[in-house]
């Protein structure tokens, strides 16, 4: 698999200039991930605006100023994250104030807010904590639910950045994440839709396919799909680990009709391997399907040390279907917790389809599950064998009617390793659950 | 805690003014984290040489263009991430040789190298591969060890994006991970260390800390830290969920010695917080002290779900000190699997402190580890009452000797809870065995 080839084709739907500012020095050093970015670029490119450029720097005034600046010389859309608190560090209202000549004022609006905000939590509000209550002359100012920096936006007309003053919407949002994703998607998203009407209708759709590699899954669909490109359906591929994002989108007068045929037709090609949609998650699927049929799994993990069990219960709702998981890293607990045969380790050793047979229907009986998944296999970096190389793995899935075992190969590193076998195991059980479904319709 | 709000002090110990500019049109459509943005930023500001401005755009050779030639108009170092590979999108080569007016020609050393690889891996060379052989007059090759995208650098001097001409190397990178990281630590480093070497010597320590808030943590150690920030020690804080790391940085003839005192204070006053240093994790920690001790442990895991396992499984050499972990989530396997007794569980329920030493007492003796944690809690957003709100949390460690129960409260989101607590009682373990330590020293 190609894990570390990210492809996903341009996407210029949209004749709207975006630029987005992060600023932050903990982004600058290295210390965070700009989640950020990845979640805003998200947001609106999945609307049909995608952002042009992204840039970062660090919380110092001359940098925010000359990169805002800068932006909004080229830029129809300028969004600008962080830097809105009541620190030392957090510059940005000052320094965009200044940059576009709009004065700071209290607005006692805001301040009551701010002042509300720490009544309601018993605490004395800080001194500096005012400052956020100083907004620029013009500035529409968006409520904070979370926090107590509002974000503000400044409709540029004239664009004072801009020798032909051609106008620009200004957008500065809070830094912190829960304060910034419900402000961006209730305030900003109908904002920028009434002031950048989309030219013609956007329609864009994410299908989340697992057990094909990219390059597999491009020769089977790109073909059939030929005819929906020549009029306009645009194709993205993003590989993750053990998963490949198939990104369909079209923007005209037929852009629904084109993208919903595109599904249409992966899916008959497919749709065995389309695990879900958009933001779903193989686990989150796995468990409202045993919810669905009101069964339950317990787990027994070896090489995967607890993966699984931590990947099914970041659901909200695991409870009623996942009972129990067993990690059982040595030998001995593999024979203690699992009733694992002494024989059958001896004879078989601990990654054999007979060891992943016995875990699977030990933590089922066990546990007193409906289905058992026991996974067992060489992690690496050492211990493998020429019969038995670094990669290998047993996934066994008991249902009481039946052990099924399959061998996989996946020499990769720890992690990544983990993250395969899990989707492996994951997916066995998965479809598994469908074809019950399909022998018991009518 | 303040988990989102990241504050890292601006650090600004280098004059060379340095861009990095990373090329995908999968993070403009927000399909990955930018982890060559976290990576690369946090490598070169290590070493004394902070990244000044960042940024990205789409895989557009008009948008790859456009940018390079703004950064090269006003940095002395411009990276550039992705965009060398063999495929369509892969621009970054074609429109910055046009752009710095180097034409392209086939280097026949690196073509040999791509030829070398293929047959090292029995597979038919693609026809597009060669153009990865294709090298900008004058550039320096950098071979790629894992890979076959060389990357190059092009020291321009005088620099064509500049009206004074001021010279400017131009680095670029592959934009796979594995083939990027090597390539830069082992010859991108050594060339910038030699063309831009430092005006003074840099030092730079992260320590890292668990059971303080940042705030806290702040108040204890910035007065003593006064008089060291007087003569040049920048104090940086970046508080992440369930830990802060502080990072004390100096530049100037002393750099070594201000950084390291700064360390001995810090060390003196919260010196059983700090669990780490560097690139250390907590659960790595454990594993070590566990191995040099020779002593083994063993988990049973309600509401953190496997997650414990999972960190601990996630380092290499784990399984000589995990033996065992057990998922227990539901009241049923708490009985059956750990031997929690029904009257326990129906006189104080299953989040109790009675509960929790029972599943760590059960955990140890029937997996036969010398040390057993187990947590149970609730995680929400339901289940809480007025005398066990939402986040409540028992930690129990059992060693033996004894049972440590600790409660807490992390009344957070699930996966901030799961991270949170589990940080807590891995933070248990390592406290009970420094103890251990102590007391058996003479």
């Amino acid at each position: 698999m190609r894990f570390e080839l990210l492809i996903v084709n341009s996407q210029t739907a949209c004749t709207v200039n975006i630029e987005l500012i992060n600023t932050g020095s903990e982004l600058m050093l290295g210390f965070v991930l700009n989640s950020h970015q990845a979640w805003l670029c998200r947001q609106l490119a999945d609307l049909g605006y995608p952002v042009t450029r992204q840039s970062a720097v660090h919380d110092s005034g001359a940098a925010i100023q000359q990169i805002v600046g800068e932006a909004l010389s080229r830029a129809d859309l300028v969004i600008v994250t962080g830097g809105l608190g009541p620190t030392s560090d957090d510059l940005t209202r000052d320094v965009v104030a200044a940059l576009v000549r709009r004065p700071l004022h209290e607005d006692p609006a805001v301040l009551a807010c701010i002042e509300r905000f720490f009544a309601a939590r018993n605490r004395p509000m800080p001194a500096r904590a005012g400052i956020q209550a100083l907004v620029p002359e013009g500035a529409i100012v968006l409520p904070n639910a979370h926090g107590t920096a509002p974000g503000l936006v400044l409709d540029l007309d004239p664009n004072p950045c801009r020798q032909d003053g051609k106008a620009a919407l200004l957008v500065m949002l809070p830094g912190p994440p829960r304060e910034l994703r419900p402000m961006f998607s209730e305030q900003v998203v109908p904002m920028l839709q009434r002031r950048f009407p989309l030219q013609a209708p956007f329609a864009c759709r994410v299908l989340k396919t697992t057990g094909l590699p990219e390059s597999l899954l491009e020769d089977k669909i790109a073909g059939p799909l030929a005819s929906l490109v020549a009029v306009g359906l645009v194709i993205g591929y993003c590989a993750r680990i053990g998963e490949v994002e198939v990104r369909l989108a079209a923007q005209g007068p037929n852009a629904a009709q084109i993208v919903e045929e595109a599904e249409q037709i992966v899916r008959s090609i497919v749709g065995r391997n389309i695990f879900g949609m958009n933001q779903d998650e193989l686990a989150g699927v796995l468990v409202r399907l045993l919810t669905e049929r009101g069964q339950t799994v317990a787990l027994a993990e070896s090489c995967t040390g607890g993966y699984i069990a931590h990947r099914l219960t970041n659901v909200a709702g695991a409870s009623a279907v996942f009972l129990s998981g067993l990690v059982t890293y040595s030998n001995q607990a593999k024979q203690r917790l699992l009733g694992v045969k002494t024989e059958t380790l001896a004879a078989h050793g601990a990654v054999s389809e007979p060891t992943a047979r016995e875990m699977a229907e030990g933590a089922r009986s066990r546990v007193g599950a409906d289905f058992a998944l026991a996974v067992t296999g060489i992690a690496g970096p050492t211990g493998g064998t020429p019969g038995k190389p670094v990669g290998t793995v047993y996934i066994a899935l008991a249902s009481g009617q039946e052990t099924i075992v399959e061998r996989y190969l996946n020499p990769y590193d720890r992690e990544t390793f983990k993250r395969v076998t899990s989707q492996q195991a994951l997916e066995l059980l998965r479809q598994n659950l469908l074809m019950q479904k399909d022998t018991s319709a009518p």
